[in-house]
Formats: structure tokens, C-alpha cells, sequence
């Protein structure tokens, strides 16, 4: 069995769906991939979502829901709330890696694909923290995936798009925010959506998308609703990411989804389930064949 | 010679034993293997002491021993002394891994072996700072290992143990501490044991065993006593590792080995050689042949 | 392409000069090389300049000019700026390795290579932050390297020079620097090199030399002096890397570039190009035939 992993280094792909088209692999599992420049890394491949070929790219994970922009915060910044730096750790739109694939509900997790995978879709998946890679699938409380290709208009992933649309502190007003596509649900639904945020955000923000880069009352800049469309600008209690300033006591990878009481469903504040789950981002390459 | 070491990657095996037993290698140094998802992965293997076959899997290194749960502290917490976050940065039971086998003498080191193998006895080698890897064996101040495969006990490994006694502050008092267990010397004794922590805790603490999960008297949890089974409840001056909330003035890696003046083996404090010392921590797999 | 990218893991070498020596690959690029010890590392070789054979084994990153010795400043210290900590984080003189070679403009960077490798003379590139590894030679605004074999002189390396020379706090006054060496220009001149600095460090320093260790006049040590030689005390304006001490609202990779105004070029302050820019490392090994 190890023998037949430690096989697959053989494979030469730049991503799953390349594995899964010339290789024919159906397994869920991790894979070596290569970068354009010759970069070798192993991550995850979902083989078999709605066709497979989804490459595990990311993952946001929040170490500390009470750190304010502090050691682990690499989604936002690690430095605390600084307007002088409104770009915070920048992560979203450079090069620099960290973490590993089995790894990757523990803590945060970025890899070479991130910026060198050229994508037309997407995919997420909440994993609760702490789950082992075998159980990821059924563990996650809400799976969903793109199928409108809108990777392709921003650069053909999100390193691109978010160099169109920047996660930068003061970068707009809330009417600024990027692109909201349409979901389709693997896992959940609407509803279930709705019920892992908190009241309030319910009412200012619509199910069934993927929005990027909101910005909120106080030019705040998220990266990521995930499962919603805001309609509202308080963004930082249902949007994960962000530039290097906040309001006071807002700042972090899930900004203040514990603003009500961490966990509780109350007010502003997340439910407990969605606060302490990783957020996993999978890219899915064009198909080479037919493009 | 590079060509030998570079060959190595064709082996395929999930620990150090598997590799002295399949492919008869009786040399210490890097080797591959491989984690039961596939992933890959460089580490020490220890051949020699008492049979070889120990891997290399993680090493607890202080840093700054002034520095009070700061960056670095990844065995306790690195964003301060904190009772929100009792279990400070988790890493005693999650699949985060950092740092690599040839640094593990100059900053933290925990990689997959760490939560993947099923071990059943482990090794503690305390190697003087920045040593390099050729040299660890004979640097070592301290060096020994289990043999009662306590750790079957315990489901395997640290990771599995440390489900079962977490490294949590406020968990519960100083009785409740988790397993002392007997070890044999491979270089130092009971007695040299003693001479490198102060000589308070040489008056609560006995020689000759490795500890888990003690707690003081504040509450605060640790993670491991090496060399030493508690019997009194100041165990932060002789205990490594902790959760996320410590009495003002002693959370970190190496708690409070400096409580009075830093290496002066004086009242409290640990000697200069153990405060300086890196903690190699190995497991020694079940032997899949006759178990 | 990935095809031929991917077989050069079958190469076996300890530099990027043994592979182009052995191998004849002449293209800059990704390549696998080993330690001494068998730990196996992909890096960027410069097969052009000069002769070609030049191994990238590290990068210094600024990525926060107002952050004081906060996270991210792995060449000084992450731990804030103590007397008590007077080598700071430690890396010049240790193993602890961090980065990947295709994010090392984005991100701090060092790999086995700068302490393993036996090398003779060096190179530096100054790269815009951010750019991809395809673009860096195009894009550096200053591009040098050395020619006198000086790290014969100094145990090979880095790792050897900066134990002859720490990079510590109050090791000694402004008149203990370590070596100066005269660099060839391979992009840039003596002139543009001055332009890079504020106009007050052109008083206090002599263009076309690399410095290593430089101590100012508050007794602060830096690491390096690229491009130019201090005449002066004042080297915390133009000297890069350090130990764990500095005037207060100095400490940090970049020290105090930003002390008159950030970027402006005016009085103590470097240019925007140099403080925005990543410092890359090469070492040519020692030609193993004719020596």
C-alpha cells in the first residue's frame, strides 16, 4: 500500500485534473505535482466531486479566535491591527507557502498551486479543525463548488483575481466588493448556509455564492464569504481574511465572528461549528483537451 | 557518497524499524519515509542504540528562555500567557508540523512520524544547541529510552497520549498528572539526571523515569518531565512543553527553567547545559514480525 | 517541460556548479541538490553569470519597514528588540532553514545549501519584492558578485564566517567589522549603488565592496553591507540582517532604512527601490577539478 502511494511520485502533473485525466486515478489522496518552474509538493486531490480533478490549495485556519492579528493569523496579519500596513501579511496575493497537506486542519496551509494552477473553478469545503485527511470528506459540514468557470475572467485563480481586487485596507468602500458567483452544493444546502452564521448576518447577506473581497463599513477588506453574498457592510462577522486593519478588536483570519459571544449563534456571532472549522480551497484546472 | 544517500528514496517504509528490518540498514543519518496517506518525508534514524530502529520525530528547543510564551514557543504558546487559550498552539495533540531533521539542534522540529507512527517504546536524546547532525550522539548530555512498549498502552504515540491526558491548563490539579515511566541510560545516569536541573527540584522529583502531562500547582499543565517522575507540584521548573497559561513570568517551551538566575543550577533553576539543550524525542515502532 | 523539470531529481550534486559541471545544464532554473548528510533540497541555480554555477541559498525580506523586530524578521529577531537576546533569532550562525525558493521574494528565505555547501565567492541580486522567479534576473536593480575566493578565507560560508564574526549585540565597537570585499558588478555600477542609499549614507561609505558585520556606534551588530563599504557608524541606514539589540525604533532586517520618511531617498532614508526589494545569496562552490 505504501509502496503504491510512494508510485504516484513518478506521476508528472501540475494538477489533479491532470492526474485524474492522464493518469486515470479515481483515489482521493495525496499526489506530487509540479510547478511550471519545476517546483515539486504533494497535496490533496478530491477525485471524485462532480466529475474530480480538485486540487487542495489552501486552507484558512483559525488558531485563535481571541488573537487579534497575531502569530498565526497569516490570512490577514501576524503583525497586529496596523494601518501602516494595510496590505497586512499580503499572503492572498504573493508567493510565499506554509504548511503541509495532512496537516492542513491543524493549521494554515498554502501551496505552490495557489498562485501557479491556472483554474476555471472552485471549490470549498469546511473541515472541523483537528480532522485526520481520511475523514475530511465526511467530517466537513458544508461542500460546495463553482461551475461557471468565472476563474477564467480573473486570471485563472485566486492569486490573479486578487491582484484585481486587492485585500487592502482602504482600498474602497463597501460598494467596491469583488465578484459574487453562484454555488453549487456537494454538501448543505441554502439553509444549513444561513444557520452556520449568526442571526444578524442572516439578514444582511443572501446563500448560494462565494463572494470576494467585501469591504466593510470601516474600508476593512475581507477575502472570502464563504456560501454567501453579503447585502450589508458588516462583512468582518461572516467573511474570513483580510487586509492589516480592522476596527479595534476585529482584526484576524475569521475577523469577528465571536463579536456576540464566541460560537453562539447570537447577534453577530458565528455559530461554534463554522468558528472552529478550516476553510479548504480546491482549484480545478481547464481541461486541457477540450478548451 | 551523495549517490548512496540520494538511493535511500527508493526505499519504501513508515519508520526507521521498518527500515533497519526490510532493507538492512545499520547506519544513523537521514532517510526517507512515508506517512499512511503517502506523504513523504526526511528524517534521523537512530540504528545503533539498543537495537537501532528509533525515528527521529520531533524536538523541543528553547529559543529565548527570557521570551514568556513568545514566537518560537510552538511547545507551549506563542501568543502570550493566556487562561482563553488553555491549550495554548495545540501542538502536543494535532498534525501541524515544522522545521526539519537537520535544524532540529537549532529551532523546533515536529514532523508526521510524530502523529502517524504506532510506536511502542520511545528514546530522549538532550543534544547542546546547534549541534550539528553528525555529531548529535556523542554531544548528547543525556540519552535513553523505555522498554515496557508503554505506548501501546497509550495508543501508539504522543500524539494518541496526549488525546487522553491533554496538555490543557485548568484540566485538573497536580494529582492528576498522566504516566511516570521507568527508563534505561544509553549515556548518563540517575544521578547525573539530577545534577542538571536545581537543586529545589531535586528534592521533589525522582530520577530514572519520563513523565507525562504533570500539572502544578497553579494548574497549569506540561507536557513531559524527562529523566524525572514528580513528586512535589512546582513541576514547571523541571518540565517542558505546556498549555496556553502559565503564573505570570514562566509560559514557554522551557517553562520556568530560569526562575532563579538563568543555568545556575541555583534554588530553582535548571543548569546552563539542560537550559541550552535541545529534546530529541524518538519511537521505536512495534516490530511487525512478532507482535 | 514538467517531464524534463521533474527528471532532475535524478541528478545527484551538492551545488549548483557540481550540476553544471557533471550535468552540463547551462539553464537557470530549479534543480534538486544534497547535503552531506543526505537532506535533499530544490533551489534556484544561476547557470549564467559569469561562468554560471551559482546556488541561491537565501534571501532577506522586509516585509514590514515599520515592524521592529516583529514576525518576519527571521535575520535580526522576532522576539522585539532585547538586550537580553543579544544574537537575536540567530539565523546567520545556525540550521534552522525556512522559505521555499520560489516564494523567496515574497518571504524571508535560507536552505541547506548556506551552511552546507563548501563555497569560494558569492553574488547578490536585489529583486523587487514579489517577482517571479522567471523575471528576477531581468528585474534586479542591482546584480553583483565577487571574484577573489575571500570564503575560502572564512570556513567556506556564511555559517562559518558569522562564527568567526557574530552578529551580536556589544561583541565589540564600530572599528571590530568584519571583512570587506570588492564585488564585479554584473548589473549596476558604483553610481546607481550610491543612488540606492540615502544622500547621508553616501558620506559614511565607499561603494563597490560587500561588507560582512558591521557594528555601529550603539554598539548594535548587522549582518551585511551590500554594495558598499562603511567609512562611517551609522550603518543601521544601510547594513542588513542583525542581532537582537538596536536603538530603540531601529531594530528590524531592513534596520533602519526608513528613518527620515520611508523610501524617500532623503537624508539617512534608502530609496523606495532598495527597501522594496529582496537581497538573494548565491554561493559558487569550490571547481572540485582544478583545485
Amino acid at each position: 500500500q505504501l509502496e503504491k502511494l510512494r508510485n504516484r511520485f513518478n506521476y508528472v502533473a501540475s494538477s489533479c485534473k491532470d492526474i485524474r485525466d492522464r493518469y486515470d486515478e479515481q483515489e482521493d489522496g495525496l499526489y506530487y505535482l509540479t510547478t511550471a518552474n519545476g517546483m515539486v509538493y504533494q497535496t490533496f486531490c478530491d477525485m471524485t466531486t462532480a466529475g474530480g480533478g480538485w486540487t487542495l490549495v489552501a486552507s484558512i485556519h483559525e488558531s485563535s479566535i481571541s488573537g487579534r492579528c497575531t502569530v498565526g493569523d497569516r490570512w490577514s496579519s501576524q503583525q497586529g491591527n496596523d494601518a501602516n500596513r494595510p496590505d497586512g501579511d499580503g499572503n492572498w496575493s504573493n508567493r510565499n507557502t506554509f504548511g503541509t497537506a495532512e496537516g492542513t486542519t491543524s493549521d494554515d496551509y498554502k501551496n505552490p498551486g495557489y498562485y501557479d494552477i491556472s483554474a476555471k473553478d472552485m471549490s470549498v469545503w469546511h473541515v472541523p479543525n483537528n480532522f485526520p485527511l481520511e475523514h475530511w470528506n465526511l467530517a466537513s459540514i458544508l461542500r460546495y463548488h463553482t461551475s461557471n468557470r468565472f476563474l477564467s475572467l480573473y486570471g485563472g485563480n485566486l492569486f490573479e483575481l486578487f491582484q484585481q481586487y486587492p485585500v487592502r485596507y482602504n482600498i474602497g468602500s463597501c460598494s467596491n466588493r469583488g465578484p459574487a458567483i453562484p454555488i453549487v452544493y456537494d454538501f448543505g444546502d441554502e439553509e444549513s448556509t444561513r444557520q452556520f452564521y449568526g442571526p444578524k448576518p442572516r439578514r444582511e447577506s443572501e446563500p448560494g455564492f462565494i463572494t470576494f473581497r467585501p469591504i466593510n463599513y470601516e474600508r476593512a477588506a475581507m477575502a472570502i464569504c464563504s456560501g454567501l453574498k453579503p447585502t450589508g457592510c458588516n462583512s468582518e462577522h461572516y467573511c474570513i481574511g483580510g487586509g492589516g486593519y480592522f476596527h479595534p478588536e476585529q482584526c484576524g483570519d475569521f475577523p469577528s465572528f465571536d463579536w456576540d459571544t464566541l460560537g453562539n449563534e447570537q447577534d453577530w456571532s458565528a455559530s461554534k461549528e463554522m468558528s472552529e472549522a478550516a476553510v479548504l480551497l480546491f482549484y480545478r484546472q481547464k481541461n486541457k483537451l477540450h478548451i
